[in-house]
């Protein structure tokens, strides 16, 4: 069965030239970067081309102020706990958004076993930071910020340029989680003025488990990984050589296809949420109606749970998502819905649509086909339905 | 030029066969192993076959004891500050020996700033740590004990069962470095009893930045990565799904082959051995005698540097490492060499042959013949071989 994958946030497809730079990597380059010999030049040689091609996608002032990691994740933990400890001695103080991703979340909660205190700003009903409840927050003792660039539940961008500025005014550092961002719409670090930044490389087509954070020269900030001298001293360990070399030609496409890729996107979003009146009644679109990812849509639908769509529309070879999948084996309501005001049930009912390169508009239609039918045998043996409605 | 590759220890080849798993894991399985379609299945079942597949290779009591990580620096991050922060109510003394890698060094170095105490154990000039020194250390405070299970320099392999009851009688934590050993030679987490191990995939021809840690059932210990729920709630991020099938397919072929490679590397460690003495004079050989990996030889050759003979090895298409890769861009001494007795100027002049399935005896003859004329000009240029043996 072809399946039409609409779950890019979760997995996106590898492509054609990153596939051949990763299996010719496996074929032929074998080597350690840290060795002084042949086989180490050729594998040194291969990483720090990976690294100006990632530099250049987010404008990095120098390709170290790379440091290649394990994903997301790895990145995201890196940057709040390094932080944390880094500069623990002159305040235990954070301030990041109730909406964060569950990496910035449970980092921050494991940092409050080491004495942290934390506040988390609220945001209005389009899931947007304000960032004078930030200026606000800030206290003598906060040291870091983290606020991510945009939602992988709800697609909200927030006003990152304008959170960094304050955080530099008032000489605090500065995290962004942009693993939906980067690759997929433009971030420059620069422009941003942020201190530190996560990133993935999955979100522009390239291998899962494979990541970075930006590290502005001369920030403060202590490894996850204590060991080896790799990665100029800020991550121990031999480095995903082949996952990184495909990264780096992710990077290297997404920069020269970005505009393409999010025109692409946007049309087939555009159509979906132009046509959906057509197919369903009593849903709700979530996030900001501008300032939201190209290729991310997230609609709650009225009487049903998500999870059904997703189970009911996979049987049709149609993939969606209930939210991140991180989060899939958690079984509580999204904290991100009920941040924006959604109610619980509402909540329940939500499907995340992100689209790709390989979708086409007729995905769009017989996903809205298929949908329409999906939800009306849902609603059918839905008591809350059958209460409410009829 | 046809490389010779006499430094295993720092990179092995990828075996056709976990070449071609990792091809077929970039082509046709992106999904995420989290998700809950069709796409996240076929990725969820490459990773617990892969899961199976190593938890076999160490005689795991059940697969989830295999957590999945991005290569031994991980694995032995999260093993000891995962276990020293989760008990260290309980006391905060940990013991471990002189010639761990750095990344278990550099770990328990980190915990200092935490208040944690740590007991290093000296071991006897074949670098053999002794049980008894080890349990004489114990105090009522101690949480921990990581003893390598192979020494990366030297080969020398440690009585890690003996150990490991020792801690078990005292009712502590114990960890081994099993990166050298895991795949090259038969480790049984059961029969060692250890509580952690830690091991990478790349020692038997794996790729590297993969790696795993052994959980025994039961044992509390914290991730070093907070998020998502991913690796039965050890470990967050997103997998590197291509890099574990490969781990899985290498540690499939290293169980079934073990036997087969453990002899092909005895017969040209030892050939090497007793051919040595026809081409090189005023050298020792490091590490134990018998307990010592049979893929492993560290030499140590007076009167010149070790980097000047990995050179002019290279210029002659043979890779030796002078040490483990992940330390060659330290400049200080061998901790390792020096913990053993070796003095200053014959650690200097230290190399390493690791040999790999891929070695043949007409290697060796070369190898040995390229030696014997490197060494001759070195010494010649050698104001300290003119002074003391001319």
């Amino acid at each position: 069965m072809k399946i039409i994958n609409l779950d890019h946030l979760s997995a996106n497809p590898l492509l054609p030239e990153v596939q051949e730079a990763m299996i010719n990597t496996i074929r032929n380059n074998y080597g350690n970067p840290s060795s002084q010999h042949r086989l180490g030049d050729a594998a040194a040689t291969a990483l720090e081309e990976a690294r100006e091609s990632v530099a250049r996608l987010i404008n990095c002032a120098v390709p170290k102020e790379i440091v290649f990691t394990s994903g997301g994740t790895e990145s995201v933990n890196h940057a709040i706990k390094g932080v944390a400890f880094a500069k623990g001695e002159k305040g235990k103080h954070i301030i990041t958004s109730n909406i964060e991703h569950s990496s910035v979340i449970r980092s921050i909660k494991r940092l409050k076993l080491f004495d942290f205190k934390v506040t988390s700003v609220s945001v209005d009903k389009y899931g947007m930071v304000d960032p004078k409840e930030i200026e606000a927050a800030i206290t003598d003792e906060t040291i870091l910020i983290s606020i991510m660039h945009s939602n992988n539940e709800i697609g909200t961008i927030q006003p990152i340029k304008e959170i960094a500025a304050i955080a530099k005014a008032h000489n605090i550092l500065f995290h962004t989680d942009a693993v939906d961002s980067v690759g997929v719409i433009p971030v420059d670090v620069q422009d941003l003025g942020v201190d530190l930044l996560s990133f993935g490389s999955n979100a522009y087509y390239g291998p899962a488990g494979v990541g970075g954070l930006y590290i502005k020269r001369g920030t403060g900030i202590w490894p996850v990984f204590d060991g080896g001298v790799q990665e100029n001293n800020k991550r121990a360990g031999t480095e995903n050589l082949i996952g990184i070399v495909g990264m780096g030609k992710a990077a290297e496409l997404a920069l020269k296809d970005m505009e393409k890729r999010i025109l692409h996107s946007k049309n087939l979003k555009e159509k979906l949420l132009r046509e959906l009146p057509d197919y369903l009644d009593e849903y709700v679109v979530n996030g900001h109606p501008e300032s939201s990812l190209p290729n991310h849509i997230s609609v709650s639908i009225k009487y049903i749970e998500g999870e059904s769509v997703v189970l009911m529309l996979d049987e049709e070879g149609i993939a969606v998502s209930t939210r991140s999948a991180c989060a899939a084996g958690a079984l509580r309501a999204s904290h991100v819905l009920l941040s924006i005001g959604c109610d619980f049930a509402d909540a329940q009912g939500t499907m995340v649509i992100t689209f790709g390169v390989d979708n086409t508009e007729e995905d769009v239609d017989k996903f809205l086909a298929v949908l329409r039918d999906t939800v009306v045998s849902l609603r059918e043996i839905s008591p809350l339905y059958n209460k409410v409605v009829k």
